[in-house]
């Protein structure tokens, strides 16, 4: 399966496309969208034509963005918002179920810790994806948004697969889990 | 000249065409474009294909967008930015130019004070559109918006005359005025 990861912002919409065969990743392409100018609605387009070419041209059949940090800057925030309007829209038109992941869960599923920091991120994108080059810092956000829901996807299957079967569930503090005890 | 003004919401996105012809205005038609459900993609989705209908069919020659209120609260800054992302790009895509007004901007435009209340501006529309009926407070808002930029393009008309004349510049208090002294 195909997936698109992209990490929204206004100047730089950092994109990547992954091929993920049951376990195993294989990168396909990242890149950078930028936009610049005094004229929001323009930079919007700019965005928005960029992003549609990419999916045309990889043909994902999956699409992540990241949720975004809300900080305490509410201009800042609403800018952020208005690019993130963009990187939702885009998937959606093409047909692609668009899932969304916090920070944390990212770098949860690529790293293993929730709190690991941009340099470690892309060691373990870079481990994932032997041989992968950025196009820049978000586009390998991109590429581990789109791991993080590669990963996701899988242990769904798994899970759909274990209720299939003869199966327990287990409660321990705060989790639940399936376990397959027949097939 | 034709003007759609948008107010631009998640839940409820605004619209409102007129025609402005000189001082005269002329209400062409209003209405809201609703977005529901949990799947925040599709969400920008029927409002990206809500708004190019309506501007396919009402063929505006130029568009504003209401300047969103940044509120304390950055989850619904964030959602706004959202829709708000939206209602720039779409008659951006049309190549119309689009332009932004602050919300004291527009009920000055329309009422005459920046801080008149929903009421109010209402009344005025009304007053400036005879016969108009609103589809919803939204729509009304998406109306003062686009009368504020009717007004707003007259003025800089108006403006662009002067400068082809003899003219002087005033400057009082905070405010510049050019004053034509002779054709």
């Amino acid at each position: 399966m195909r997936v698109i990861g992209i990490d929204p912002g206004l100047r730089n919409l950092g994109w990547g496309v992954i091929e993920a065969e049951g376990s195993r990743l294989r990168h396909i392409a990242n890149g950078i969208i930028h936009s610049a100018g005094e004229d929001l609605s323009l930079r919007l387009v700019t965005l928005h034509t960029g992003l549609t070419e990419v999916i045309a041209r990889y043909a994902p059949e999956a699409a992540a963005v990241e949720q975004t940090f809300v900080n305490k800057d509410a201009v800042a925030t609403l800018k952020l918002g208005q690019a993130r309007g963009i990187a939702l829209l885009v998937p959606a038109q093409a047909g692609l179920a668009v899932g969304e992941y916090a920070p944390n869960a990212i770098k949860k599923a690529v790293v293993g810790v929730g709190h690991a920091d941009k340099v470690q991120v892309q060691h373990m994108v870079r481990h994932q994806l032997p041989g992968v080059t950025f196009e820049g810092p978000d586009a390998a956000d991109a590429l581990a948004i789109a791991i993080c829901h590669a990963f996701h996807m899988q242990a769904v299957r798994r899970t759909q697969g274990a209720i299939l079967g003869r199966h327990t569930l287990e409660i321990t503090a705060g989790q639940a889990r399936i376990k397959r005890t027949a097939p």
